[in-house]
């Protein structure tokens, strides 16, 4: 069967505006590690996905949800000694009072969750998100998202901030802060003079839509202490930071020296098996289940928990958050390095296995080389390396590979990256 | 461990309002077919969860899991045949239109998308629902609950309509439709008059949590027609009904003589993985995602299709409609002779393997016996046989197996009830 035809056919069945990557679709049949091999047997190095968070098709992730699938999977309106202990497990990881889980399936359900607890916390109504944003597909979080087409008007009781990169703003990063921190406090101030107060302020602390920005020196804890002065609370969404991916902890948030109010989890959390949800204080999640009879029906069985247990497991036995740490340091020495020799590049940034390449027509306007930057997808995937790109002027390559990656591929990547900013 | 320690773990790690079966929790260990095994090794008849509709842990849909887990998990933004396969497989059940399908994890997320398109389509904001009505658990669906309690207040773009039961309504069946159509066209105008218009009814056409009630001959044809001529959508909800359940056909809405605009899917769709989607038009779902970037991680990735395709051939294979619907008979005809015998049965009403037995004090006032059915429903626990309970008096126990439920299993069900009826 050709590509072409199973194209058509997915056309059919699922629309023909189902999103699809890659001018030219990829047909994908296995994966390992960190690679996919495609219907003609052609490997491809995986730099892009980190739901495999722990590699594609972890053997131990996968004989943990088939041995926990053969022997019960089901609800938790019953008692599973295996779904407490992976809430233990999970929740540990986390600093006081964070000592509270929900479970849900996706990223969406937990945001969704995080807004609705938010708003009964604090009896307000009021949203801030970043300008560039995407916590999810529901009717609420789609009313908020400022990073994709909707059909959803933009809420009227959300606002969105810029979020300060220093790679982009003037002055130095005190005015920086002082100009970025005072939009928040602009939109909180909006919000309580529309009467709806402030309920949340939902992020990534890691700003991965947004491109990785550098962020000035206490630019989020200045704005965490304005939201929780407004009575609001802070919700962490480690949709796409959490679970080692940072390299020097687990939690992306954790980089920074404050405590979220909700955690969200979603993508790595069970290596591609729908598995997600909030960690948060015991009271909070008390009191939220007094007045609502929150029930998740997949959410939290024994074989979501035994697959997320796995793969909490593997980060600590195989030293995944060492590795993000050493491999991130090595691939962004190399990425400096690519920069000297290719002037597109107008900037590095990262954490861990996560970076994010700005191309740039001109250094020192920073005109965004988008279409450029399309080029260059395509082109590594003609190449066999897959990434993708962020950012609201679509020019920032994204980079994040499953965090099995070692130095051949680090090599590989840079090798290919290379040779294809050098055809441009 | 004892149960009682494992609770308090689950109380401390997961809060002490996550709802929990019965007077006494079960912790359960183990699943096999109609079987549920707890951690004293003890064996109970699942006559509940509709969830595992081909059989707990079955091993055809463990393999199919298993099998496409350690070979490729992804998402739908690559190509990938098996994917397309089983939504061909799948849209191939409804009749036409409903020729597209949208994946999503949950019920509550198709739902929710459910009414982002219905919305999106007919650019009017109302919904009707049922007065005892649970689609999910989002924002925007909690806002139309009327079965669970819940600190998101009614919306005002909602309705909430009571559904006929020809067991409680007086009249001929004729007065009854008209009277309870009139309410719907009535919800219909009061949206019409507050601006919002009516974007969709939102209903499972058995109304399972209504207490599968006694519908007159035309109600739902004539509701729908409503609707439509509105200018709004028909979705129906199939969560519960769908699947095989009702033994007549593969979909609760095939019992009568409509076609939805929009079906939504949800928990037996993947046996208990997290599988969900919804059924529509390839016109409807093509305009929505020209508007909207709609994209849902883990939904419809390989192991999803393959463990849904795995549940469509079981279902074949093991006819386990055609089982639905004989032990279903069966089952029906043993409940009406306990009703004989125990004059609390008021009502036994059901179709196929989805029976609600509606308790009464008195059978000509139809007085509820709430506690009565608390009381019997831990009783059958305490004797190994699992049931629970529904409608908005909490006085109808809601029978609803595994789908290869056979005769002995019906006679030990009833059997069990027989003697915890006697005993009251």
């Amino acid at each position: 069967m050709s590509e072409a035809t199973l194209l058509q056919r997915r056309h059919q069945v699922m629309g023909d505006a189902s999103p699809l990557f890659y001018d030219e679709p990829l047909e994908l049949v296995q994966g390992e590690g960190v690679w996919l091999i495609d219907a003609a047997g052609k490997r491809y190095l995986d730099c892009y996905n980190n739901v495999p968070c722990v590699g594609h098709c972890h053997p131990r992730v996968v004989a943990a949800m088939a041995e926990q699938a053969a022997t019960l999977n089901i609800h938790t309106r019953y008692l599973n000694e295996r779904v407490v202990r992976y809430a233990e497990s999970l929740t540990a990881t986390f600093a006081d009072p964070l000592d509270s889980l929900m479970f849900t399936c996706t990223g969406s359900e937990a945001n969704e969750l995080a807004l609705r607890m938010a708003r009964f916390a604090t009896g307000n109504k009021g949203i801030i998100v970043s300008d560039y944003n995407y916590h999810g597909n529901t009717t609420t979080l789609a009313a908020v998202t400022t990073a994709l087409p909707s059909s959803e008007p933009f809420s009227a009781h959300a606002r969105a901030v810029p979020i300060p990169c220093l790679y982009h703003a003037d002055g130095t990063p005190e005015q920086v802060a002082d100009r970025y921190v005072a939009k928040v406090a602009e939109a909180i101030a909006e919000l309580q003079a529309a009467g709806v107060g402030l309920a949340a302020m939902l992020i990534d602390t890691l700003f991965a839509n947004e491109g990785i920005p550098r962020l000035p020196a206490g630019y989020l804890e200045r704005v965490a202490k304005l939201v929780r002065e407004a009575g609001g609370l802070l919700i962490a969404d480690e949709v796409q930071s959490g679970f080692a991916r940072t390299g020097d902890h687990l939690w992306g948030h954790q980089s920074h020296p404050l405590v979220p109010d909700i955690v969200t989890l979603g993508k790595p959390m069970g290596n591609g098996f729908p598995l997600a949800g909030l960690v948060t204080s015991r009271e909070r999640v008390e009191s939220f289940g007094r007045a609502n009879l929150y029930f998740n029906t997949f959410g939290g069985s024994p074989v979501a928990a035994a697959v997320g247990q796995a793969v909490l497991d593997v980060i600590a036995e195989e030293d995944l958050q060492g590795n993000a740490r050493r491999q991130g340091a090595r691939l962004s020495a190399e990425l400096h390095r690519l920069a000297e020799r290719h002037s597109i590049i107008g900037d590095v940034r990262g954490q861990g296995l996560f970076f994010a390449v700005e191309l740039v027509r001109d250094r020192t306007s920073r005109e965004p080389a988008g279409p450029e930057a399309r080029r260059i997808v395509n082109a590594m995937r003609q190449r066999g390396v897959l990434i993708s790109k962020i950012g609201g002027d679509d020019n920032i390559l994204k980079i994040r590979p499953p965090l099995p990656f070692q130095g051949e591929h680090g090599e590989l990547f840079i090798h290919t990256l290379d040779q294809v900013l050098g055809e441009l």
